[in-house]
């Protein structure tokens, strides 16, 4: 029986590895439906390729260009948040690989959530803003949310089996990023280059920049919070350069559980798209005579202040999470046009937080309104000289 | 309610940290059987300490010297194996820890098995012996058997909720021992103190003679086999000097799961005593930060040939692996005594096995006769020159 699967992201780094690991397993799967943002070439030939009932891209003027590019193909095209959801929602879906960067993929996510549809969850941001609305709809459809991002697929892998009083901590490991032994000093200079040369990782532009100012990892201490309903403190995180050790848990007894393998996105991409089955890895083993060391430390959070901020954000909890996510999405993009440094996207996410009165998040109207606030916060701070 | 529990080699180093870690749970725990070999002192303090109501030693010399020590105090006191069965069988026992070195184990181990009681097992020997026969009867009896070297254990925990078909290999790890990087000169002229230097763990003199020369990982990789239901070719041996990872498996789909800790066999040992729960730990805990970094290298066969020899003893089958272990243990023995050199105990142990014909291992007799033989072999091998 072939898993029906639509990608919300498909031409994004994610989606674009989760259609490989896909077409790598020919007659496991059935691509539903797929959704871009502008990347009209790549779109196309992914609904040639993998034949979509359905599909969807940012604008109208991008869906006509679809429509007309493949006239004849019967397939349904539409765009803009409708489109995603409807992607999100077609009929008979097992699993929705949920992978756009940022907010956008939150409403479409839920709503497969409400028709029952297990999640690959990839978007960290929604989880971020949202995660305990995500948490408690998932837990009221009874649908699975399989992580994604390596730490959280080994985490859940970790856990596998083990009884959820039995846990201690969770550690999240990071690779430290492009920029770990570069001081303060240096760090106000970075250039674009230098922060989204990842060591380990090849990924998007906005994860790289996240990465570099660890923000990425103050994310992922939130996602892990909401995927594993583990309290914030009993979450830590360790630099592990090397990215082997994809991350940790600890049990009460001591004993840590590890999850290793090579840092390629298809292996935990794998896990969620076979899960709860394994299946035969087409990668290469994980070879540790060839790494070299695994080496381990602290997180420096004077360098890289945004992960503190994210405990921070975790602690007041209701709607400060999505504030500090939104700043950052704004104070990333004006970093990737080149308007601020490096060092300005900790500060524009500590003032927006700083400005914020977190409130309860009760609906996900909660949440996109403090988006939307902290957005425009960010965005006037951006126009403020400091 | 109370674990009911029995310690066959209850002054041994693994007896003490399990009455240890017994002591560390108060409440948690009823001693009823000790068995020790010739350490009546240590014995008759853990009787006043544990208050069991069984006891035995190696003879009835001893016996009769600790009845009178503890005259007035209600215990049964025998000798020899059939004070081990006794202690091993003694009524209700909840769970055996079975950590009597070598063969003198295995008879009263499998009667604790065929009376349906559950086994911690550390008596290595006994599984590379007739692990095919203890598997068997545990298997008919429902009984679990519990592993307790750091390296089972750790294999143990990566394997719960795991399907064994998603298992594509079993990876023990090997601090490699005090010697791993000498030389095959510098190796014949080890001293006993050198043997006995183990950079890492603590543990008794037998074990860890067996771990300079790799035998213990031969032995391991054998006890690997039977424990996990796993093909001799589907376990790899990995040099980790560091023996903070303590072993790994190998998915299918790529994924290598771990199990951490600090080299303290407390740990392992914990897990068996209170599995299938966890309990709080009284170690410190693994401060990754702190170890520094950990390496892996390949182990080398040709300067520690033994455990290549378990890997063929495990390919030759039957009877080869109990010659292999028997005659191991006559030339450890004539090696503590200073009468050989260490790099003649993989020769004696290679001379036994050339001269073996392996038989089907279908009773403990076959497995205690080729035990006999290959101590004869070896102890002939002794006084001739070669």
């Amino acid at each position: 029986m072939k898993k029906r699967v639509s990608v919300l992201g498909s031409t994004g780094s994610i989606g674009k590895s989760a259609l490989e690991v896909i077409g790598a397993y020919p007659g496991r799967f059935e691509v539903v439906g797929l959704a871009a943002g502008a990347n009209l070439e790549l779109l196309e030939e992914q609904c040639r390729r993998f034949k979509p009932r359905t599909a969807s891209l940012k604008d109208e003027v991008l869906a006509e260009k679809l429509r007309k590019r493949l006239s004849g193909i019967p397939i349904q095209i539409n765009c803009a948040e409708e489109g995603l959801t409807s992607v999100a929602t077609a009929p008979d879906l097992d699993l929705l690989v949920s992978a756009v960067v940022g907010a956008a993929g939150l409403r479409p996510t839920l709503a497969a959530i409400r028709e029952g549809t297990d999640i690959a969850l990839a978007n960290k941001e929604i989880v971020v803003m949202a995660g305990e609305i995500l948490v408690a709809e998932a837990a009221a459809a009874g649908v699975k949310i399989l992580p994604v991002d390596s730490e959280h697929s080994a985490i859940f892998q970790c856990l596998q089996g083990v009884n959820p009083a039995d846990v201690k901590r969770l550690i999240l490991t990071a690779s430290g990023g492009p920029l770990a032994k570069l001081s303060l000093t240096e760090l106000q200079q970075v250039t674009k280059k230098q922060a989204l040369s990842h060591p380990t990782w090849q990924m998007g532009k906005k994860i790289s920049v996240d990465s570099a100012t660890l923000m990425n990892k103050g994310l992922e201490v939130l996602e892990a919070h909401w995927f594993f309903g583990q309290p914030i403190d009993k979450i830590d995180v360790l630099i592990h350069p090397q990215s082997i050790i994809h991350s940790m848990v600890e049990m009460r007894d001591g004993s840590v559980m590890a999850q290793l393998g090579i840092p390629d996105m298809r292996l935990p991409i794998l896990y969620a798209l076979s899960y709860p089955e394994r299946w035969d890895g087409v990668l290469p083993p994980l070879d540790l005579t060839r790494v070299g060391s695994l080496t381990f430390s602290q997180p420096d959070l004077e360098r890289f202040p945004c992960l503190g901020y994210a405990y921070e954000a975790a602690k007041a909890g209701g709607t400060m999470p999505a504030v500090l996510n939104a700043a950052n999405e704004v104070a990333v993009g004006a970093f990737l046009k080149d308007e601020i440094a490096l060092t300005d996207i900790p500060y524009l996410a500590r003032c927006a937080m700083e400005q914020h009165q977190p409130k309860p998040l009760l609906t996900v109207d909660d949440a996109y309104e403090a988006d939307q606030w902290a957005r425009s916060i960010a965005q006037e701070l951006l126009v403020t000289p400091h």
